[in-house]
């Protein structure tokens, strides 16, 4: 943190700002320019620094932060690429991985015929809710544990691997006994408690960004789990809130090379929720793919016209197998393979 | 919920539109100007309408949500005031009621003197956490238990009613053994799982504004907990997030008089989180009574460069007597007491 | 229009509505159902309607704007896409044009070694600005009038077409004397002023989306120029200002599929100004072109950090290179050549 | 500015930094600490530097600006408040001053009650626009210079002073003949080439924030303004443009505390646009006033139902009344007067 002193700044309130270092543990560094003074605090100190403390102290004009608040989800403290692997499927390698499948798991004829879709077009992952938070208390809220059952059971019928959402801490070990990759949603993205638990868990986490969750907070909440000592995390990006609403949320596709510049994780793009609308989520996938994208899961139905959730943001399993079609044109494009 | 049809829309997707709605549960009203057909749905039906349902159905220009989503918070449904009475304390009526205290329970000697400072100055409710939410791992976390029997006894050696959060679901039946009102953060606004818990609970609950909630969305989250049975809910706005980022957040004083026209709860504001810095507290809590609040919540901290969270936000308890004095000149120009 | 009424509202109410739209040249349309009354206005009325000198009448609930506000710009005028024709070159067609050169024409030496560069990597149409919008009244403002000179004849000598920036309306008939394509920057997207004497010119000019603006409003902004009798607008994505400030603007990449259903107009993509950031800039690009883009516009410079402006979001030559062999394989995903 | 080289950054990058900032003309303050470098770039150079620039070179981490880009308008330039003297009204001292009208200047009689009934209400400035920019071409345009004229009578015959907007460069002579405050919409704010010559004018200038502007970016507005020679601005909080449409803009009350301590310019507050609606405005007026504002700008009209432009947002003028009976109640909270 570097503390830049007013012009006119007293010799008293540099040393007040010098000893405030000091009592948080921190050796202060101090340089004198022919207008002003900075003063800058190195070492680690006994707590992390709230720079909004020293901005409020007298003749001080403004207070930075200089290293990232996150360390083991950046590229300086590692170099090279997470790659994830379960059973044959590579995350954050060359192949761009694909994960399909509808927003709920519905019933069990549903989910056999949506995974024998999705596979057969090439998707590796099966996604689906068993559990869903909804606005209104009187929607469907998911089939819960059977709803698990009916997935894995699919998905392994299928040779594919199984993504699924984890709503509270107190879930996650029913989850991981049924799941490969445990997914925490985009309203949970700060649930501290959740994310503490996951640090816990032996299942890669696949972690949405938050609504308006700034790429720092999203990678500060991958270092939680991460520090709990679950290194397998992969980022999701999923929307933003903008002043724009012709769509739900305005998909920020920059956050892809911006996540891949900082960090080491892979990163995947969900254009399902990231639109809302069925006819935008097709390009958007293809946008997120040229973007960089280390895979994409997107929402696919059968019959969306009676899906119990999101039906709208579903595509048709023939769209599916036609993105996946125009996908595997544009992957080699980045150097990549699908 | 009305569909307007694109010109040129065939007489067989107007069916189809109508048909679905009927599939529903809805009678259709269709109303056929000179240039474009207009379906409007009539009836509750079996579920809620989502709009995007129709949007996509051939034929369909547009899709407009006709009545507010929420029921039992609106003036439609009750349209005076509702005055949540506890004990001598009544929120919602004549008089403006400050909440007051530090962001964290410390100590008990820490609270003792904070409560006794902010009743003198005539606050009515003692604030402080005793659960803390901490983006780090490593930061305080808050006394727990402990923190709340200390802020029990500190209000009620007083004078004083309670505030407190309740961070999960688990909580609430601990948390309202020792307050007077059950505290919702931001982030837990649209955490389903607490709003159906709180639903159950007898305590009034104050419910904070997400950082990215439309002020309709905060409204469906205090109709969540009205469903469930508790009718005394208490809106609290402390800031959005947007472009602007000198401040934390940015606090949305409009959002006062809205919620006031649309909804009988009081309304708080909290211009500590709203703003985040001491010097813009005073002015903020002055603009939120003066644009119509019920309340205002108030940071306050005795010796805010030693405090475990949010020392700059929190202001010294000569300033909060101060505010206190600039209130009551305020008050009556709106015709309210304090 | 689409007036609702409360439940409740009284005969008088609604009377005084409907006497409201007749005042203004409309026919009111009135439709009572079961618990509401809603009533349409129908026809163009004297002047548009205002939804808020509505909303703010007695017993009325809410107002509904139900058709584009756009015409011209909208598919429901023309269905089939608009294609520019520019000597050889098709805008809007089924070639990704791409545009690009200096932010800044800064020599005539200098425009001669870009043009020429772009040029031979397969870029259709020259960009660079000869009077540059300056945020500090010290920045270099642009070569003037000598600068288009330069502009034009650099283009001619390698085959290319022209587009620069006209920055008042004053400069319309100088700047459309040396260029095939007005640029109308994102601060001007609602400079009446100047999108009226646009609307006269004969040139097709590109609307850059203002950073605040809706799609709506950026539409209304073509249909301003295209009511003026000029017809040929292209409309080009620039970034929007959001929350997230990791780059200076958030691209939209998504607003490409949107304002390609909503309108016939091309649509361009600008991913230098879009992110701000040379690495940033090429995996934009790409998304763009995957997202439907008609075309790019690309800042390329051969000496980046001796720039006058705009350096660091400029590519090198060879960057360019790559990009545009990268971008004629995704082209046949989509069904486009380049 | 100060450039933080990234861990490990080698000596070469650390010295071609230092190069860089020499090429152009700052003297480079070299600080090594335990795990990093930190340079700083001093003196005013030839050009201002671009942080951009840096962050590119290979090797650096971080790029931090350390002094406010603004400096006739900031407070380390002049400490103590600008009050800016009308004949006898005194923008900026200890009277909040307000500022009054309709929205566009209609007719003679129009503007004659008006001007009447906000003097005696104790307006001390008359507004009214005579050149309106509208989004539709159709709509009223305003009635030019006849309507400067009769705006200039009748402050004249009601010993009001008079501010209306200036929509371009080429109008300033003109309206400044007739005004005695020159107002810039929001729009203009960044028309750098109105600002250049506003800064010439004699007149004071009112600068209204612009939809998506920073508080850095509008306080650079003003120093455009002032650096021309002219120091007399006062600058005007409107409304911002956030995720939550329920009002058209969101009013930022925050602004006006944070302005004033940024800068010694005086704040007004316009709430009629802040908010777009009438039943908000006076709420919004007595908040910015509770917050500290210099001063309210607010459109009132007599007959808002056919008002030629912003009806809905136009108070009656016996609630202009009330309001201002509740501002002198709430002036004296703050240590003012009205």
């Amino acid at each position: 943190m570097i503390i830049v002193m007013a012009q006119g700044a007293s010799e008293d309130q540099i040393e007040k700002v010098i000893a405030a270092l000091t009592l948080k543990g921190y050796d202060a560094h101090r340089s004198t320019g022919t207008t002003r003074t900075v003063v800058g605090a190195v070492g680690t100190g006994r707590t992390p620094l709230d720079p909004r403390e020293f901005e409020i102290l007298p003749g001080v004009q403004e207070v930075i932060r200089i290293t990232e608040p996150f360390k083991l989800a950046g590229r300086s403290f590692q170099a090279e690429d997470t790659v994830i692997t379960l059973k044959d499927v590579l995350i954050g390698g060359r192949e761009i991985v694909v994960m399909a499948g509808p927003c709920a798991v519905e019933s069990e004829e549903q989910i056999e015929i949506l995974a024998g879709a999705v596979a057969r077009s090439g998707a590796r992952i099966l996604r689906g809710g068993a559990f869903k938070p909804r606005t209104s208390p009187y929607a469907f809220q998911g089939l819960g544990e059977e709803g698990l059952r009916y997935l894995r059971g699919a998905a392994d019928r299928h040779g594919l691997l199984v993504i699924t959402e984890v709503m509270d801490a107190g879930q996650v070990d029913l989850v991981a006994r049924h799941a490969d990759i445990l997914q925490v949603g985009a309203r949970n993205m700060q649930n501290f408690h959740l994310l503490k638990e996951l640090g816990r868990a032996r299942a890669p986490v696949l972690l949405k960004r938050g609504l308006s969750a700034t790429i720092q907070e999203w990678l500060l909440s991958a270092e939680y789990i991460m520090a709990g000592g679950n290194r397998r995390v992969l980022l999701c990006e999923r929307g933003i809130r903008t002043f724009e609403n012709y769509t739900r949320n305005t998909m920020d596709i920059s956050a892809i090379p911006i996540v891949k510049k900082l960090s080491h994780l892979p990163v995947v793009a969900d254009p399902s929720h990231g639109t809302g609308l069925r006819d935008k989520v097709i390009p958007m996938a293809r946008a997120a793919v040229a973007a960089g994208a280390d895979g994409i899961m997107v929402e696919v139905h059968h019959d969306p016209e009676t899906a119990l959730s999101d039906g709208p943001q579903s595509i048709y399993p023939e769209q599916f197998t036609e993105l996946m079609a125009q996908l595997r044109l544009i992957a080699p494009a980045i150097g990549r393979t699908l």
